[in-house]
């Protein structure tokens, strides 16, 4: 019979950590008189730092047992649940950080609480023009199959501009910048 | 037998404007004899204002033809070739415009060429943060079946922050945007 196929969705934070989830499942088995009786039974399944989604776990003849058939396999699949702060791009991780245009010019800090729950000051001196990215090494998510590998943080800028400015201040600005 | 299609390609100016396309073509004709001959015609297409790729023009029975066959149809496809300046969304045509922070900030005027050679200046005041978009109505694509209304002009802003800035302008800068 084909595998019995179902989601484990993980948070970010769980899939940079790594966690340990036991599962209860129920299932039909049949039993020494070939009578079909539910059984529940705990499986554990260790969670590695930095896997993706779509990793498949596979506990062989754990799934449904019918009379004279073999029992299939029970697969779970590793779902990402969607972040508050952070997008997953493979082994890197995006941050969107606001900032105001007077910090996109004259510089900023960027004060961020990484998945593991640090927190991080990044001081920022370069001019945030639109489309900058700011790359974090060894920040992003642990790589699996390199242990104390990981990919890299980037930090993308949306500047915010001020909504209205006086005649003076915009007249300062245009001395200031020259434009 | 299949109509035989080929590709009008066409520039953006001439699908503004409409154009009379020439198109010399070549195939083989039966004879009075039953013989294959070539023979060579001018067809005539009239591209009206606003047509889109896609649009197919049919002419009836000027395929190639062969002994004891009906002669095929044949069917010119209008191609949008791509422009330097305008890209085409349905009815709009979009626009990006370059300019700098200082003009961003404290107003700029706009001028560009329609795809008809008229030119217009369009003085802007909106402070034009990112993702702005100017829409200038009745400046887009012709509307075939609604000859004399057009779509929309929509013009987007690639804001140029300066590349380097010194300790003055940045105290400048922030001292009048008050971030």
């Amino acid at each position: 019979p084909p595998p019995v196929e179902s989601k484990l969705p993980c948070s970010l934070e769980e899939l940079y950590t790594g966690s340990t989830r036991r599962m209860k499942i129920s299932r039909n088995v049949v039993d020494v008189n070939g009578q079909l009786v539910q059984e529940s039974e705990i499986l554990t399944i260790d969670v590695k730092p930095g896997w993706k989604k779509g990793t498949k776990i596979t506990f062989p003849d754990k799934g449904n047992e019918q009379v004279s058939q073999l029992p299939a396999d029970l697969v779970f699949v590793i779902d990402e649940k969607p972040h508050n702060v952070y997008k997953r791009d493979g082994n890197d991780l995006i941050l969107t950080q606001k900032v105001s245009l007077a910090e996109a010019l004259s510089g900023t800090t960027v004060n961020i609480v990484t998945l593991d729950g640090r927190d991080l000051a990044i001081p920022v001196s370069d001019i945030l023009s639109p489309g900058y990215e700011l790359v974090v090494e060894e920040e992003g998510m642990p790589i699996t199959k390199e242990p104390g590998k990981k990919g890299n943080l980037r930090i993308k800028f949306e500047v915010r501009f001020p909504t209205r400015l006086s005649s003076e201040q915009r007249a300062g600005l245009k001395r200031i910048l020259g434009g």
